[in-house]
C-alpha cells in the first residue's frame, strides 16, 4: 500500500496561509543568535493547546490557557533565553505586552495572539528588546525552518516535519516544530511545540485529538524526569484547504488522526534523540500490560531510570536495572512470567535470565538507536516510550548554565 | 542540657550479646574483598523489618518478609556482589540454603535466620562459595565494624553508628549500619540496613516505631530515583539490657524513639553524602506545607531533580530548577507566596526573585554541604530530605558495571 502521506519542506509554514519571521533581539547574550520568532496565520484559526501541569507555570502559559478558552487564535510569539517564570505581576504584564506588540505590528486582534518563553527562570524579560525585535520581524511563507531554529535553547538541531495528504480531493498539510533538550519529562509536554494545518477542523474534536496525540508522543518521552514550567503544545488549524470541517463522523477523521500521530511522534522521538548530552535514542515497547495506564507506567519507568540510562551510554546490557525499574514503577507484574528483549536478544524469559550470547546483547546496545521490548503477559495494554542515555554531556551542559 | 546519648564503638556489635563475622568468599571477582558477613545475637530477638515495595523484589527479601511474620529472628547473613534477584525458584532455594548453613554452623533454628544479597541482578548465587564462606566465618563481639565494611558495594566508606543511653538505670545500646551508593530512592529503603539493640521492646510497638523512623530517614533520602529490588532494614532487639519491655506507655518510649531517629537519620544522611559520584550533601527543609505528605513530596522532588543536582555539582545557584521541581511535584503551592533559601541567602521571596548578592548565593553553594529551605506558607507540614549532586563520577560508575 503506498504511503498516503508525503513529506514536504518549510515545516510550520508549509500549510497554506501560515507565515513566520525571526530576529536576533538580544535577549541571549550572544546578540547574533535568533531568539525571537513569530508564527502567524493570515486568518484566525481554530486552535487547541496542551500545557504543563506544573503549579509554578510561567506567565506565557497562563496567558495561552486563558486565551485558548475561546478555541481561536491567529499567531504566537516565542522568545528563547528567558522563561518569564517566577516573575510575578510584571511577568504577566510583559507576557501580555509581547502579544500587544504583535497585534499592533501585524494588525491582528490582541486576544488572538499567544506567547511562549523558554530559557532561564526568575529573570524579568528585557521587554524593550522584544518590542524592538517585533518591529524588526518580517513574516513570510518561507520562514518555517528559520522559526524552528529560533525557538531552540540547548538543542543541537531543529526538530520539524511537514506532511501533505488528501482529504476529499483537497490537499491538506500538517506540520510541526518542537524544541526540547533538557527539563524533559512531559506531563504534558516539557517543551515548546507548534503545529499548523490548513485543514478545516471542528474545535471540540480537535481538542480531543490533540490531547490524545500528545499523550502518545510528547507525554511519553523523557530526557531527565524534570518537568518544565513552560511546556506548551499548540495546534493551529486555519481551514484554508477548504475541506468540510473534520469531526468524529468525518470520513477522513482517521486520516487526519494518523497524520497528527506521525508528526507528534516524530517530533517526540527526535526530542529524545537530542536530549542534553544524549548519544543514543532509546525506544521502549511494552505489551501485555494489565491495561494501557500500566503499559505507560512501565515504558516510562525504563526510559527514566538514571542507572539504565548510564548503562545505555556505556553499551552495557546490565538489564538488572530494567528489572529494578519495572519493579519499582507500580505496574502489575508477575515475577515468574515476564520477558525482556534488548533489540532482538531475549535477555529475560519468564522472569529469569534467558540463554543468550553476551556479545549479541552488547551488539544490540552498540548502535545509536536501542530498542527495549517488555512483555508482561497479563493483558492487552501496550505503549511505546522514548528516552535517551545519560552522559557526561548532560552533566556538562547543566552544571554551569546561569553563568 | 547534656546530651543523654553517647557514641560508642563497634556499631552493630556494641549492644550486648551481638556478634559478627566476615569473610572473602569469592563471590566478587577480587577474591581478597570481604563479601560475606553474618550478624547474630546470642539469643533470639524481637525483630522487625521494612523492605522494598518493588514488585520485582529479590529472593532474600521474600524470605525475610516470610520469616519476620513471627516477629522473631536471631541472625542475618549478607552477601555483596550478587543480588539474587530475577533468579526464580533456584534463587529462592539458594536464599533458604544460605540461612540453613548459618543455622547449622552456629546451632540456631533455621526459621530464625534472615538473609540479604546485594550486587548484580539476574545471576545465580555461587552457593558453594557461600557454603564454604559460612564455614570460614568466626563470630565475635569486635567484628561490628568489619561487618559494616563487608556489606558495601560501590560505597566509598562504611556508614555506622552506635549510641549508648540509660533506661531505668539500665545501660542500653542502639546501633546501625547501612550500605547505599546507587539505586537509591528508598520506598522503603533502597539499601541494606541492620540495626541492633539490647533493649527489651514489645514487638507491635517496635514495628510501628521502625516504620516511622524509616519514613523520616531512609525513605526521605535519594541519590538517583532508582528504587532497588533488595531494600532491607531490620531491627533486632535481644532484650539483654534487662529493662522492662518498651511499649507505647513505657516512660522511656520517647528516649528510645529519639535514639532510633538519631541513628537512622545519621545513616540516611551519610548514605546521601556517599551517593555514587557525589561531592556534595544536600539537605532540603520544607516547612509551611499544607500537610506532612506535601512537605515530603516537595522536599524529595528537589533532591531528585537531575537538573538541580547538576547545578549543585557546579556550585551554580540556578534556583529556577528548584522552582520547576516544586511546581512539578504535585504539592499545593501558591505561586505568589512561597520562599526559597540557599543556605542563609533568600533567593525567592513571595514567588519572585529576591534581592540578593550573586556572590553570596555562590558562596552558599560552594561547600560540601548545601542546605535548601522552602517555606510554602500554607500550613504546618514540614519535612527534611537528603540528597546529593549529580556528577561525572555517577556516570562513570554506572556506564560499565557488569563488565
Amino acid at each position: 500500500m503506498p504511503d498516503i502521506f508525503r513529506e514536504v519542506d518549510n515545516c510550520v509554514t508549509a500549510p497554506q496561509g501560515f507565515r513566520a519571521g525571526v530576529t536576533a533581539s538580544g535577549i541571549k547574550a550572544d546578540a547574533t543568535i535568533k531568539d525571537l520568532a513569530i508564527l502567524a496565520s493570515e486568518v484566525p484559526c481554530v486552535t487547541a493547546g496542551t500545557f504543563t501541569t506544573s503549579s509554578t507555570r510561567a506567565a506565557p502559559v497562563i496567558v495561552c490557557q486563558e486565551r485558548l478558552k475561546s478555541g481561536r487564535a491567529q499567531a504566537v510569539i516565542v522568545n528563547s533565553g528567558n522563561a518569564n517564570c517566577a516573575t510575578g505581576e510584571i511577568g504577566m504584564q510583559n507576557a501580555y505586552r509581547m502579544t500587544g506588540y504583535v497585534a499592533k505590528r501585524f494588525h491582528m486582534h490582541e486576544a488572538l495572539i499567544l506567547c511562549s518563553s523558554t530559557g532561564i527562570i526568575g529573570r524579568q524579560l528585557p521587554i524593550e528588546k522584544i518590542a524592538a525585535g517585533v518591529e524588526a520581524i518580517e513574516l513570510s511563507a518561507d520562514q518555517g525552518n528559520a522559526f524552528s531554529e529560533a525557538i531552540l535553547t540547548t538543542d543541537t538541531h531543529p526538530k520539524r516535519m511537514a506532511l501533505e495528504f488528501q482529504i476529499e480531493g483537497h490537499t491538506i498539510r500538517l506540520a510541526g516544530v518542537t524544541k526540547g533538550a533538557g527539563m524533559i519529562y512531559p506531563n504534558m509536554a516539557t517543551m515548546l511545540s507548534y503545529l499548523t494545518t490548513d485543514a478545516a477542523i471542528e474545535l471540540d474534536w480537535m481538542r480531543g485529538e490533540l490531547q490524545a496525540a500528545v499523550a502518545e508522543s510528547f507525554n511519553i518521552m523523557a530526557v531527565d524526569g524534570d518537568m518544565s514550567t513552560n511546556d506548551t503544545c499548540i495546534l493551529f488549524a486555519n481551514g484554508l484547504a477548504g475541506n468540510t470541517p473534520i469531526n468524529a463522523h468525518h470520513p477522513y477523521a482517521g486520516t487526519f488522526r494518523e497524520a497528527l500521530r506521525r508528526v507528534t511522534q516524530y517530533l517526540a522521538r527526535e526530542m529524545a534523540r537530542d536530549g542534553e548530552g544524549a548519544t543514543k535514542l532509546m525506544t521502549v515497547h511494552v505489551q501485555g500490560a494489565q491495561n494501557k495506564a500500566d503499559a505507560i507506567k512501565a515504558a516510562r519507568a525504563i526510559t527514566l531510570s538514571p542507572l539504565w540510562q548510564c548503562a545505555l551510554a556505556g553499551g552495557d546490557p546490565n538489564w538488572g536495572r530494567i528489572v529494578a525499574a519495572l519493579g519499582a514503577c507500580g505496574c502489575k507484574l508477575d515475577q515468574s512470567n515476564y520477558d525482556i528483549f534488548i533489540g532482538d536478544v531475549q535477555i529475560l524469559k519468564q522472569g529469569l535470565a534467558a540463554q543468550y550470547d553476551q556479545q549479541d546483547a552488547r551488539s544490540a546496545m552498540a548502535g545509536n538507536e536501542v530498542t527495549i521490548a517488555v512483555d508482561l503477559h497479563l493483558g492487552d495494554g501496550k505503549a511505546t516510550a522514548w528516552g535517551c542515555d545519560l552522559t557526561h554531556g548532560y552533566i556538562d551542559e547543566n552544571t554551569l548554565y546561569t553563568r
